[in-house]
């Protein structure tokens, strides 16, 4: 999506290096960074330069070719995969992205595995950004009508929660693609975006990739989004998810339940952008998902741009105050209106699943 | 409640003034404030160095006393209650204080007025904490039958979103009211503290004045009550109101209307503390009441302490994102399990209102 006018992803390579937008200095100042090494990659992903699962997917790929261009042989790549592996330990699609690597590269000569592995590399970059696309024509189909439906050139509202937006992938987002192929498609698209406390992605992320690319939008504290709904001001929700049971289930960054319940109660759609590499075809009960716990000062403090420009984290609770920090919650699927996946829009059940992924292995054969 | 182990109280008198604890230094420091003049009293009010709807009105009272002292004439005591009515035009009880205190001292001789005012503001805030007791002791009657149906010493986990403690009043509360009486009655009471953005009452002044009173707590972020009540880990929600319908309909903080949606969803029950002075017998529906909104720079910063110890304001979106900031929503009467009242707990419809307060004007005829 753009910048500054121009297009950009959140990784490419230049050269024989990796560049990513470092994303811990959003929104406030637009840094790339060059990646020389699996171990710049390391870092990158574990202070979440680099976030979002299919972006961290992406980006260890690229660890790897760096890997395997500094040595190919089979103990330095499965020591890379390690690695790798550790720096964010329950990113699913980390695990996915090293295990279509080492399946690539295993089989080659060490001397022909580099250029396999970039080659794999930008495939998972690319796939990445096709089933985005992909998803943002779904979504498209869904705003359309509601956008030809209002009176007059009144907004088209969406509320989204946290940031499923380009950021947290190579390109166009999952639960902002439809917002960006509606915007690009000239729908009066507006965006009301949570601010998605503790970590704040919603006020940080989103807002700076949408006032970027150029889309309509207004932050909200996750307060305000039921006021927003009841008073008639949101058209439609759009979600991201993290893990999405074989049943329809979403576990999504924590708030997303209270939103769902928010648009039952006031008959706003309420979908769920579901890439299949979200699905975990072996889960039938979202209450199986164990829910991280964060640190207690991801709560208790805050970090934010003062007047002189610095970065400065301040406190908000009074000294030795307890916090706690559930950092997801689960969205049972009777509140799901429709999982927007790479294939269509698919009813959050499992036969409504099953339908668009005939393909996908079953539980208890998978 | 106790602060430092010692009772205090939000307002009180010294000799010739009156003393405030200054709430804009909470929770990072303790600052008691003299109140010399109407001028003082208009600047605490107006800065919410004071606020709290019941502690708005005792401290205006107070006001119109420190104004008789300076000149008890009609001509004086009128534009002493024009500058107090424009600190914070919305507040009900400020000008339901102010009414009681004309009121009281028009029929005087200019001579009797400052005493007599002295009288009525102490009144009034005595008034507000026998209120608050007594709510106190009806929630106590609801919270101790939950806490004895709790295997071994298993706490008693209440909700509470904002700050209705007992900053926000004289003393006691009305939301932490059952709260307070349940800990000194030795109930195992721990409360999850909503940190309410974007003004933060919740992780700023409901978690001090638990803290300081000895109630276990833990401090959350909005997003996370509806994952903690689908778990189990909530026995009971318990909010205060700013305004309350004939009906039952709940107008409080941004916010609330998610977490009575998440407790009816999980069958955890949900009471709102409501003060008699709070409900507005004029009105039908809940949708009629105006929603306050407030700047956008208290979602777009936010102040907190710094590590050298100063406060210090952070900018969270990026520059020129545009923010909307509803300061309440509204609590259909549908979803509140009932209103906890002076006179004992009442269902939330004009029935149960009426059942205990058959002496309350009616609409139509008030």
């Amino acid at each position: 999506m753009n910048v500054n006018g121009k297009p950009m992803r959140t990784i490419w390579t230049s050269g024989n290096d990796v560049e990513i937008l470092d994303q811990t200095e959003l929104p406030h100042e637009l840094v790339v960074r060059k990646l020389r090494s699996l171990d710049d990659v390391a870092h990158a992903i574990r202070t979440m330069q680099v976030r979002g699962a299919p972006l961290i997917g992406a980006t260890a790929a690229y660890g790897v070719w760096l890997a395997a261009r500094a040595d190919p042989s089979d103990g330095a790549l499965e020591a890379a995969t390690r690695t790798l592996l550790a720096t964010r330990p329950t990113a699913v699609n980390l695990r996915w992205a090293l295990d279509a690597m080492s399946a690539a590269l295993r089989p080659l000569r060490p001397a022909d595995r580099a250029g396999a592995a970039r080659a794999s590399a930008d495939r998972i970059a690319e796939d990445d950004v096709a089933v985005n696309r992909a998803i943002g024509q779904h979504a498209l189909a869904l705003l359309r009508p509601l956008g030809q439906r209002r009176p007059g050139d009144a907004r088209l509202n969406v509320l989204t929660h946290c940031n499923a937006g380009w950021l947290a992938t190579v390109d166009h987002g999952t639960a902002l693609a439809g917002v960006y192929a509606a915007h690009d498609a000239g729908l009066p698209v507006h965006v009301w975006v949570d601010e998605t406390r503790p970590r704040n992605q919603g006020a940080a992320l989103t807002a700076w990739e949408l006032g970027q690319h150029g889309v309509p939008h207004t932050v909200i504290v996750d307060n305000a989004g039921g006021h927003l709904m009841q008073r008639g001001q949101v058209d439609l929700v759009i979600v991201g998810t993290d893990r999405t049971t074989a049943t329809g289930d979403v576990v999504n960054k924590v708030g997303t339940y209270l939103k769902a319940l928010a648009a039952r109660d006031c008959g706003v759609p309420f979908y769920v952008a579901a890439p299949s590499s979200s699905i975990d075809w072996t889960l039938e009960d979202g209450r199986q998902i164990e829910i991280e716990e964060r640190g207690a000062a991801e709560v208790t403090t805050i970090a934010g741009r003062a007047d002189d420009g610095a970065q400065v984290r301040v406190r908000l609770t009074p000294d030795g105050a307890p916090a706690a920090n559930p950092a997801f919650d689960l969205t049972p699927a009777r509140l799901v209106s429709g999982l927007i996946t790479e294939r269509g829009v698919a009813a959050a059940t499992r036969e409504g699943l099953a339908a668009l992924f005939p393909d996908a292995p079953r539980a208890g054969r998978a």
